[in-house]
């Protein structure tokens, strides 16, 4: 039986990436042992970390002006870190407020004493959608704009960016990163857990515009300064190079594809056929308005959240080889994340099942 | 030919534990995908890190006071927690100085407003010792006393621990953690990156009294507070899942050979045969004095320090299949790094080699 992985985070990862993984895991490339157990100060390893960020250079068309971080903690070290180095005393930040994790970056913000201005709140309609980006006005005194793109909770994702005029967007890309082109420029600083379409658990990917570390005050940390890990190129201490070692193979993959318009075809395609199946069945509904529906997450209730058929729903898709499909417990509902790995052939099985247990319990 | 990889971290993994890592990479104990594509709060992961504490609690005999954490950011992010969770205002810190990675911690300390009281400086003999340990005097005001257990670079390790009285002893233990037995009840707090002993950068293991904990104030980040990270059991947000997935294997092994006793018995052979091996040849000089000598890292320098030679040694070695013996970069000479997971055959390769080396040049 094939087994397709609908896993939030840790996710799917390519199957050929996987496999040449496991073939050079125990002796890479010749060396007599295996990348994750080299040292990352040895040529072997600064040749990976190199490529990897070559990678981001080359599918994001990313300039000098920027520095490509390999961190650790995920997006929850970032709502810190964000804050850390780049709040400016007296400036307020601007969030705006689309689900679950721009509350815990908002969070973060306050518990270091920064005040918050709120651009968006998406609450009142349960973070169904996101509206009016186009519209949003950011006060030109805000040390800096925090959004995260793509609500993997809620299943909500911006389709397009909103105009931070001066200041300094900073965005959450943990759960659309790499999925689609978006123009780097625009943003003072993204940031993406790796778990979702880059690699694996642990690895923590960081863009930003150089000039904007030099804010840090001196009384931060050393590891949570961004000028740290410019200054060393990611190697001021050990970093997660196993990790950093599937980074450059998961985007090897997504060059070999064609880079990101090449992806996100595909992942308009996979999203675009499970959502047609939500619509055209009256069985299920999805969660998300139309117009802010996410490619990576797709969120759906059966009827009007028949709580028990829903359990139903997730046990008998994973004895059908369909795992992961039940929402996040904040939301409820079901839940299909189908990230950059996640075949066309996993969504033609998911739609499938959908449709016989429609006809099943409907 | 058999290669040997001494080098300091990230380093050798024991064989058996790379082939099973390899075997399950692509398809976990069955269920159709790998252990790193998991979710972390799916049942495989779970038992996963279940088993991996379980390891540390038997192997250690920890008590339920203790708290058992699989963190991110390596030794050099815990110089900075431990003074943001532990620190006391208007308290000193006490530090003992055995060299680079004690300078670390305690720059860390004082960048966040710390005192220091320093107890033992090492610095006026190069750190070629750690003298007197049982006579070390700790003030009862101290917040904490903080010690670094086996200095990687200069190759000392502490024989003995010093008696801090009621004052909480940290102790980074990041490249001698589990390859010897020690009562933890002697400890606050000790951590250590899993790079050395006990598997791949990017995981980090704490062991705390999680009484402790409480002294952390309200202002740090909550990625930063090991009360979060206790209450969640290390889940808070996603881990490095397969890093604490290899930190399985290593602990199973361990048990699996007999435990600390065990495997301390394996590294004082292998230390003592090479320690032997640098003594009876008037070629090498080993650059710690007897006492404080490291079973971990064994550092040398060839006659009085020729860098040239040892240039040609590290080169020669290397095209023998001896990998990593340069001694780090702040102090130069040789260095074997010969961890837990470095076989004894590996220490019978490296002495036959210097003793070939030392016959065509000395």
């Amino acid at each position: 039986m094939a087994v397709y992985n609908f896993n939030a985070g840790p996710a799917v990862l390519p199957k050929s990436v996987m496999l040449k993984a496991q073939e050079e895991f125990v002796d890479y490339r010749g060396c007599g042992y295996g990348i994750i157990e080299e040292s990352h100060r040895a040529k072997p390893f600064e040749e990976v970390i190199q490529a990897a960020e070559a990678n981001f250079r080359s599918l994001l068309n990313i300039s000098d002006d920027y520095a490509v971080l390999f961190l650790q903690g995920g997006a929850s070290l970032q709502f810190a870190m964000v804050p850390m180095n780049l709040a400016i005393p007296g400036k307020k930040i601007g969030f705006c407020d689309t689900g679950e994790w721009s509350h815990k970056a908002i969070k973060e913000a306050k518990i270091l004493g920064n005040e918050i201005d709120m651009i968006y709140d998406g609450s009142a309609d349960k973070f169904s959608h996101i509206d009016g980006i186009a519209n949003w006005k950011f006060d030109k005194n805000l040390a800096y704009a925090h959004i995260c793109s793509n609500n993997t909770i809620y299943g909500s994702q911006y389709l397009i960016y909103p105009n931070t005029g001066d200041v300094p967007l900073i965005a959450d890309m943990s759960s659309d990163f790499m999925s689609r082109p978006f123009d780097i420029n625009k943003f003072g600083l993204v940031f993406a857990g790796a778990q979702k379409n880059i690699g694996p658990a642990g690895a923590t990917v960081v863009i930003m515009r150089k000039d904007l570390a030099a804010r840090c005050p001196s009384t931060v940390p050393t590891m949570l300064r961004y000028t740290t890990h410019i200054d060393q190129g990611s190697l001021f201490n050990t970093p997660s190079t196993f990790g950093i070692y599937m980074i450059r193979l998961v985007t090897d993959w997504l060059v070999g594809l064609g880079g990101l318009p090449a992806i996100q075809a595909m992942n308009e395609a996979k999203a675009g056929k499970l959502y047609a199946a939500i619509d055209a069945c009256k069985f299920y509904r999805g969660t998300v308005d139309k117009g802010s529906r996410s490619l990576m997450n797709v969120t759906f209730r059966i009827k009007e959240g028949d709580e028990d058929l829903e359990k139903k729903f997730v046990a008998e898709a994973k004895a059908a080889g369909l795992i992961g499909l039940k929402g996040h417990r904040a939301v409820g509902g079901l839940r299909a994340s189908i990230y950059n790995a996640m075949p066309a052939e996993g969504i033609d099985a998911l739609v499938e099942f959908m449709n016989a247990f429609a006809k099943a319990n409907g």
